[in-house]
């Protein structure tokens, strides 16, 4: 298996089954160690290092659990929350520019922006590595490593459980949601059977599907929400947009169809595990929070593992 | 006594006397240590801790002296500096949702929010202590406690000075106050004399008063200053704001009223010491600012003092 | 010499020629120790020290080249990147408040602000050490000595070499450029030769000319570029606005004039170095980015020692 060590993180789609496996392992390996109470240890391991975070459209989950990851590991973090209304961006520099500035104030480079392919761009620019935090409708490939992550540790007492025979089912708007499209991707590296609930004008795209079905996955796709949660493993929801629909009858039709309450969760397959990539509106009802089964928040809070493991792993601090 | 550790910090009236002595003594501890050159010893105490600082309003000086303090003491801090604009609460995220969102990426929780009680409903959901920067017209608990910091350490050498039987004048608009109003109900903890300068339409509203005497209070009311300034042992400053009143001639009258000047100082009690929260606009004139009555330029230092011991006190670092 | 320990640095002219070398000794000795591996030993020089970065204009690259300074040195930092719309400054704030609040919370203060003046003011207030980051059409010092620092250091294998004797080349608009004026002044300390190539509207101020010949140097003006190309060390190049110009066809007639090209390059002087203060837009051809002569993204790395070297000496660390 190829080492990380000064490695890009631009696509989910870069990195081999064994090289997510290792980040999966890497962030296990944290989060125990935290549990634990060993993090004066875990803070040596990235001292004398700079993560710089650039963000061209604000995120705060997103930038915060980096910077809380780069600061549990002793690093140091220098920051651009708004970067959009930045004086270098505002006098037309490019991303190349950009890219050869932040190499040498920073060890590591993580960034937001609206454009897909500007992670790429930075990456070719700056000698250092570059993790992208979401390229437009392109990828986010630390939201699909910390969804595996999750997935691997619902269920599985203390470590990480075998995918292998789960069934994942997606809920919500399938068409847009670069969340949804790269995490059941990512999941074709191991035997997982899908079902896909939306409605049809938000139904995920042919040629995913037919990526999914030519790796080997079963695909199910469906509008009706109960059925397949009685089966799940995993139901991963996500929101659906107003902006997305002709008109308000249209969206108020499927707007509450798949709200998911505590007496969804009740009828499901016990042991289902709820997962969002957050922030939610009302696609999960508050009533669900205080079960077990709503892995939401723990899904977030697995991100500042998984990004640990990614910046320790980039810099060769592992 | 309780321990204030994994305590939320959301007014001042949670806090028992005794508990507030319990910071007061540890802030000037820190100030001690800080001036013994002890700044290193003091930079062990919240190693591998993370504050994160969430202000839905800007408020420069609230934000830099938490984060002020959280350096000192060796801790890490992570900034949403403004978290009006930021992308999930434009999304709509609740209150609660962040707090179970920043409960995984920071060990200690610092909101300022326009909304009152929206630093109690942030303590509700998140599993690491809060401490409240202010909450609409509500507390800002931070304040009161730096403020009674500055009344015992005016005048009292290097340590502090017991409050019993001082004469505290509060000046302004004591009707709007958030700072008046949870400085003089703390102060009732001890023998405290009160005389509140204020116009009529700006006077200490009747039911902060009432509760003042019922705690044993002895309150003075009046529109003149002089006279009150000429026993005072502690001058509290608050500014005017026009939109306060209806016309500008109402305003204009009271305006230059109150203004603290040099002249003024001179022919008050010797040894007052001029408060304000700041900043201030011309309510004190600057000729005042290099007499030794001046605190209020201590008063803003005294809160990275105040803020370092809370910090301490609910991490269990002290 | 005097020491720079606790000394405002406010304007390139406030320090002395051995001042200046001074600090880009130390500069260079930065860059050679984190060459060599010593970044942790560096990390400890200013451990238990504060930097407040405080911007009422945005400079993505003046920020974080100090912030990240500031982190290399082990120093901490807390920031105000957007002060114009913070809530002291935007309640009418004076700078000498604010400076009597930042010296509270911090050690040293690094202030861009669009009055000119307004560092000396802020100096004036504080007690602790005040870096001007830029003060309107007046001064910003860290410029000048990372150019200074960048001239040293072209062509002189691991050291510094040098000045005099050198042909220092500057093109672009010269009449508005506070780094140009800066620069050239501070060159007089040596033995320097320059040209100034600009349109006639955009030339050098006849005071500055006058100012470098009072001071020994040797002035050429002129409007074509090859010709002083040819014989130039050093090519600082700077960017022209179309606003500086009556008319488009005006701005259009100049615009192209003066873009250093790779062809351009192989015309001049081998070895020349190609200098820009950064952001560029198209005053630089990306060809010349992958040429040995391109010395602008070392310029702006070298901006990283600099500052380090001017933190460790104002805060006595060295």
């Amino acid at each position: 298996m190829s080492s990380l060590r000064n490695r890009d993180i631009i696509s989910i789609g870069d990195l081999s089954k064994d090289e997510i496996q290792a980040v999966l392992d890497q962030a296990a390996n944290f989060e125990q160690r935290l549990a634990r109470g060993e993090s004066h240890l875990v803070a040596q391991l990235l001292q004398d290092h700079i993560l710089a975070t650039v963000f061209y459209e604000p995120s705060t989950r997103t930038r915060l659990s980096f910077e809380s990851a780069m600061n549990r590991l002793g690093g140091r973090v220098i920051s651009v929350a708004e970067a959009k209304t930045s004086s270098s961006a505002a006098k037309g520099e490019t991303i190349y520019d950009s890219g050869r500035m932040l190499e040498s104030y920073a060890d590591v480079i993580v960034q937001r922006h609206p454009a897909t392919g500007s992670a790429r761009a930075l990456a070719d620019a700056a000698s250092v590595p570059v993790i992208n935090a979401g390229d437009g409708t392109g990828e986010h490939p630390t939201q699909a490593l910390l969804d595996l992550y999750t997935i691997q540790r619902e269920g599985a007492g203390n470590g990480l459980r075998a995918l292998d025979g789960l069934h994942v089912v997606m809920v919500g708007d399938l068409k847009n949601g670069r969340t949804v499209h790269s995490l059941s991707k990512a999941l074709t590296n191991w035997k997982v059977n899908f079902t896909f609930v939306a409605p049809p004008q938000l139904a995920m795209p042919d040629e995913v599907v037919a990526y999914l079905r030519q790796r080997g996955a079963t695909v199910q796709q469906a509008t009706e929400l109960a059925p397949a949660l009685s089966s799940a493993d995993i139901a991963y929801i996500t929101r659906i947009q107003q902006e997305r629909f002709s008109s308000v009858e249209e969206y108020m039709k499927y707007k509450g169809v798949y709200v998911i309450t505590a007496a969804a969760v009740a009828q499901a397959k016990p042991g289902i595990a709820i997962m969002h990539p957050l922030p939610r509106v009302d696609e999960i009802d508050t009533d669900v929070d205080k079960l077990p089964n709503a892995a939401y928040f723990r899904q977030a809070r697995n991100g500042v593992f998984v990004r640990m493991a990614l910046l320790t792993m980039v810099l060769g601090g592992d």
